[in-house]
């Protein structure tokens, strides 16, 4: 018992890899916040989705126009899909890119870029910010992922 | 050969990660699940989004009045995004809780409530449940999964 | 120091592992470039949902009518999502699968049908090909996939 307790804690005794573990919890937080976004717009705004989310309001009619879309609700939906479209794909390689050895200040760099971008990212689809802010941030994300999935496929290539 | 073997198993041999890896492979099934059920409703309610999915109705006018929305199918569809945006972080956070060296009793714990979360908030969302059951089902795994990101945090924090 | 980087790179020299590495990594890319796709329609066929993106095209009604879908971009987007439903729980899957020591020839076998189905079913999606060739495409991943679950599932077990 005593030993298996130890290998399983060998990765997280690496240091790129509690980087990584802390990185990756992080913008996995920042993802989850969304729902919660989302769900204050919601309320908020009073719009919903699902029937059986109105009926606080009343049966009938009074409830019926409670079922809509709200620009905000929305826009919150669409930065929790950007989110899932990017920050995913950044959990998966990157777990694989600190398993691939790479330096700790080069891995502590894309980590902390990534994160910063989404940061940034989500405030400039929520506020919004004019263009190109969101792009830039997006793109900044995106390069940094891709970045770490050549340095996977450099090391690990087995095809 | 054989070395690499026994260190391939090490961690599937450590009790932790194997209650994880079993738990993450049913949410995972049941996630894939949402596809089939999705296309049921699609199949029976006739249904569809893709001009060429409806090409076996006919050509034409015939054809063109099954491209078309169901409550159904949007149904099955939102509950096969919200499990995207729960299950997915689970998997995530899960693996770097089970590499943190926690409790096989409190992992369990962990990963036997949100598995069961989850399925009843399926079930919720397709019968469907009168609220809160949907909203219940959703918030306690939501906060399993913040549980276990605080354990990550705690243990790797290396910013 | 020493120590802790070779134990880093004992998986990444796993060769079940590297293929595991090499497969995800291609898919996960094969899934970042949907988003390339989705924003050249939108560039190139003129349809927005963000009003902030309209605005290099002027002020007021000129830059609204802009805001509006268009059926590439709509189909770019559901190759995205249909993705993020089968491509996430195959890195899943697939990791606690090639931890769970498999053959090599069987591990590969399951990787390349995996990534070769679903390059084919973007293809049989955007340009698009009649059904069933989608259809077809969308279930072979689905059940590598499902087969990958399966051996984890027999190899973990601990509920």
């Amino acid at each position: 018992r005593r030993g298996e307790m130890a290998k399983s804690t060998q990765l997280i005794d690496n240091e790129v890899f509690r980087a990584y573990a802390t990185y990756a919890g992080i913008v996995l937080i920042k993802m989850m916040l969304m729902s919660l976004i989302t769900a204050y717009f919601r309320i908020t705004r009073k719009a919903f989705v699902n029937p059986e989310d109105t009926e606080s309001f009343g049966k009938g009619e009074s409830a019926k126009k409670y079922l809509r879309t709200d620009p905000d609700v929305e826009r919150a939906r669409r930065g929790h899909l950007n989110d899932l479209e990017n920050i995913v794909p950044f959990v998966g390689i990157g777990l694989l890119y600190a398993l691939s050895g790479p330096e700790l200040s080069t891995a502590l760099l894309h980590f902390r870029i990534f994160t910063g971008a989404r940061i940034l990212h989500t405030f400039a689809y929520l506020i919004p910010l004019p263009q190109p802010g969101r792009g830039l941030s997006w793109a900044v994300g995106y390069s940094v992922t891709f970045s770490m999935a050549y340095k996977v496929l450099k090391t690990a290539w087995l095809l």
